[in-house]
């Protein structure tokens, strides 16, 4: 089975807004062994939308459309199904009741028109009822062709595939099975990782298909198997995991792609009944925020001290003005200072700090831009690391987050 | 003149990673007047790639592609240009000596095959020299199309980008004027903003478009302007954004979209001569992370304390254990407490403080999932206000940085 994912929008021809939605939609029906063949993004012309939608006719098997519905003039999708589908808009009374339930219930407003209009869909579409919003969903089916419409708001999109689209397609269709493995590794570069394990690679099963996917201080492997066995692939790739696993045993940090090293590390602390806070100035709060976006992250996570200018690490670490004179706020002794200080002061087992020069001018220290310290404490001891992460500034901070979650993830296994 | 832009690579058609590449182009191609009219994302198997090439053929003027061309087997984009151009891969000395240089030099390896095979590149291909990567850029022209290869690394992408892919598109063609205004508005929802100005909406000139773009507690009004005379363009532009601003002047907080409110923020507060410090709990230091996420932030900002835990709470910011016994931790009494704190302990002019249940289960308090409670306080004064933003968790702590760094916006401009 396989499916095409279509944004419609201006704002995205442009570059005005990230798609981010197609990629949700892609990995939902991916879970269902649903092949995604290709992903479009375009305008909100009605000449346009009907042209995608005749080529992809029969083509496909599933059709699933993101954005378009909301309640303005430039939303054009459901005026454009029913040119395609030669239907009318008929007002849909389960919806209207909902749409004016959450407008006057919860928003306290009155109802207004555009509201209302809200209500209005294809007369042959089977209606996907939106909880969370205002735009309803619409499944409509031609020849071979299934075409699904989502509001562009994210959060309702994703209720709707959740609750409405993935259940449906389950229910209706026979999918050959899809299996991925993603390992995580740190530390070391694509190219790098690549001939040391060219090997292994070049004897993979022909089933089985390896992807690299390189991001700053980190490469994803990614294996890919397909067939009508479920039991035969999950063992195939079983083996080609633990194949690899005793071929680079130090960079495999973890598995699967919804397992951020945030979340890793989270499980973790909470087993281990171990807690953490940091210290951090050139990530300005970023290591903070990636571990706190773990529902329950307050079960270990305490808190962390963003001390951007050298007067908090002052007046919120109680550093000395003397060691930050003698040394500068960018050295290793400040970082390993702030590391201390704060899993003293906040009581942690562990503590993570960073200091650095993020660029693109140099800040209160002399260092080179780029430069960047970060120190780690346990309960035995203190790690310090220098690095420099060259420029632009957006990678400085990934680079410097990543690295410091990498060490601590490395030393609270050691431990 | 129009383009297309394609991505290459299995991994963001089973949703792995969201492709941001082409949204920086397009918006890139957009400022020199050429217009994206599709963006597709592909598998990376030769078949589809060549199908795709030969379906744009002559159908727009520019093609660019990233991704596919990293040094490991999956990347096959090179390959697949010399099919397309029937040319064969020859080895261009200049990227040789720079990828050994960037291997040997700097990363202190020493250069393997795999690196070396990165200076090959199709023999009629104009190479883009890549600085900041080992994978060059190719720029090939066939009948009426230019097909532009670029790397899949978003910070090697960029570079080609801005410093050979633009200039030499501007050199070549003479190219119409778009211009974009966007308006930034924060409090208001989609309908009722577009009720209040539908009389204004209806009596745009026609060559003037408006887009409604919403995202959590924002919208905002894009008019895309297109035409021969960039003055008159211009003019009429500024006419219609002059009205607007008279129909609702309190809803409108910013214009470009190049500048997120926390650089408007940033650039207010540095022109003032005005420093800031955050005191956050259920943003978990995202309210700092943005701030200083803009360069040169270390002007005005002092730094955040991220008080997850209760503990850290009454450990940094000096609030009384029996205030949080007798108000709870989220409520109006603590986190003006947390404001005051900080806005003390840091000496800065404004405070902003967050606490609040994100979800999705009920932490150290017992409020209602979703509540959250924001205090700004500035040298005059102190604000508090209370909200319930729902579920889930994500939405949750974006909308309570959205509010809070709103309410400052509008602080400030008083002031």
């Amino acid at each position: 089975m396989t499916a095409s994912i279509i944004t419609i929008g201006d704002e995205i021809l442009i570059g005005q807004i990230v798609d981010t939605n197609s990629s949700y939609i892609a990995k939902a029906l991916d879970k269902i062994g649903i092949e995604t063949v290709e992903m479009l993004s375009i305008s909100d012309k009605e000449e346009h939308i009907l042209s995608t939608f005749k080529n992809l006719q029969n083509k496909v098997d599933v059709i699933v459309i993101t954005g378009g519905l909301g309640p303005t003039k430039d939303d054009i999708t459901k005026k454009t199904f029913c040119t395609y589908f030669d239907d009318t808009l008929i007002n849909d009374a389960a919806v209207l009741s909902h749409v004016t339930e959450l407008i006057e219930g919860i928003y306290k407003r009155p109802i207004s028109q555009i509201n209302k209009d809200q209500a209005l869909v294809p007369s042959k579409a089977k209606v996907l009822f939106n909880k969370v919003g205002t735009a309803p969903g619409m499944w409509m089916e031609k020849e071979n062709t299934i075409f699904i419409s989502l509001p562009g708001v994210p959060y309702e999109m994703k209720y709707l595939v959740d609750e409405e689209i993935i259940p449906s397609l389950v229910q209706k269709f026979e999918r050959p099975y899809i299996l991925h493995k993603t390992m995580m590794t740190y530390g070391k570069g694509e190219s790098l990782l690549a001939e040391e394990i060219e090997d292994w690679e070049n004897n993979l099963p022909l089933f089985i298909k390896l992807a690299y996917l390189p991001s700053p201080g980190r490469v994803r492997l990614r294996l890919t198997a397909r067939g009508k066995d479920e039991q035969a692939l999950k063992d195939a790739i079983q083996i080609e995991v633990e194949k690899l696993q005793k071929l680079i045993p130090n960079d495999i940090v973890g598995f699967d792609d919804d397992e951020p090293i945030e979340r890793i590390i989270g499980n973790l602390l909470k087993e281990r009944n171990l807690t953490l806070s940091a210290a951090e100035s050139c990530t300005g709060g970023k290591i903070a925020q990636l571990i706190t976006s773990i529902p329950g992250a307050s079960n270990y996570f305490k808190g962390s001290m963003v001390t951007y200018a050298t007067e908090a690490k002052i007046n919120l670490l109680d550093i000395s003005e003397d060691l930050i004179e003698k040394y500068s706020v960018v050295s290793k002794e400040i970082v390993q200072e702030m590391a201390l200080s704060v899993q003293r002061i906040l009581k942690t087992d562990y503590a993570i700090a960073t200091t650095g020069n993020a660029g693109p001018s140099k800040g209160e220290s002399d260092v080179e831009i780029g430069t960047v310290f970060i120190s780690v404490v346990t309960p035995k001891q203190v790690i310090i690391e220098e690095f420099n992460f060259g420029q632009p500034r957006e990678k400085v901070i990934d680079r410097s987050v990543n690295k410091a979650l990498e060490i601590l993830y490395k030393e609270i296994l050691k431990n």
